[in-house]
């Protein structure tokens, strides 16, 4: 059974993991016959989000790891536990915590920083040529941690998919249940929320993004 | 297209709705053919629960209304707006803000009190004779609403069912992958994860429930 490393950045689109895409997620992942264990980040958020104003909830702090864990019903390690020894494939769902707490995407472009810690993982995951996804958002992590002209995928927004060039990525317009596929790097990315209109449309988008990594080899 | 009303706790099993649960439920919902609009009460939680330690947040308040708009990316209304004129069904997804935050039956049992708002909203589906589905430990506002001797499920747990039963409710075992109907009351409980250990099992559970509930005349 292969088990799959999934790095989570929060709970709720505007300041965390899109919960639709981290739930489908790991549904997806079980229904292809693999098991998941989730990670995040032991820091705190960019920015806490109300999500009924869409309004910064100025003062509040909340942290990564410990809003995760809400996704994860309580099973969740420190991304710095995370082996790469131990999994065949890492996958990264999207929402604004993608951009706003794994990496600074979000509010800085191409000049954002990004969460060590995450990315010596993702990058590890890569330099041992295991295949990973990235879905919505997360794909500005690729970008960073691939380079050199990888192909992938945020939909169609113009100023985003440059962005991701400006990173080193080669970005390929892609319809929301489609991937684009990277076989040298053996890297998938998909649209999901960055371009899907229901949770059916992300549904869509995340399962064919996991059934397409958990075929490669 | 039927239009369905689901209510939402918050965001987060411990101490609002159960995540996995209430995210399958909208897309059983889509893909049923039906559409949803989300509800859930302007009040408190009970209380916060940190999900990695899944020690109680000394201190910290959150708003259910609030939370529960990252489980709908900010859709979502107050359940005062909820008109069952304008709906063909009523679901409640669970998690433990269904019985902390819409009840209180997690923490007082039997004798637990009801969030005003809710109740109203659910007894306006039972008395209009529309089919609602309640999930996981949702039924404990389910025991209340439709009373005489209603059959309905939280599985197989017998201190919990003996509670259901004294609320006024007929509890009856159920499978994590089957549906208990009562077709007179027009009601339909699973489950979920009261019983089901992985994601795949809450889903056979959800999926049943919502197809089963939008199947009813």
């Amino acid at each position: 059974m292969k088990q799959v490393a999934v790095i989570l950045s929060g709970s709720g689109v505007f300041d965390g993991a899109e919960l639709h895409e981290a739930v489908l997620t790991l549904l997806a992942i079980e229904q292809e016959g693999a098991s998941y264990q989730c990670f995040a980040p032991d820091v705190n958020q960019l920015h806490v989000v109300n999500h009924l104003t869409g309004e910064v909830s100025e003062g509040e702090a909340r942290n990564v790891l410990v809003e995760s864990a809400r996704i994860a019903r309580g099973d969740i390690k420190p991304v710095t536990e995370c082996d790469v020894t131990a999994f065949d494939t890492l996958i990264l769902p999207g929402g604004f915590g993608a951009a706003k707490n794994l990496c600074t995407f979000a509010v800085d472009g191409e000049n954002c920083t990004f969460n060590e810690e995450v990315l010596t993982v993702c990058k590890a995951f890569a330099q041992a040529k295991k295949p990973a996804a990235y879905a919505c958002i997360a794909p500005a992590l690729a970008a960073k941690v691939y380079g050199n002209k990888t192909k992938l995928t945020i939909g169609n927004d113009e100023a985003t998919a440059g962005g991701l060039n400006a990173l080193g990525a080669t970005h390929v317009e892609c319809p929301v249940d489609e991937v684009v596929v990277d076989n040298d790097a053996k890297l998938v990315t998909t649209p999901a929320y960055m371009l899907a209109q229901s949770i059916s449309e992300a549904n869509a988008s995340i399962t064919k993004m996991v059934k397409t990594v958990l075929a490669m080899k």
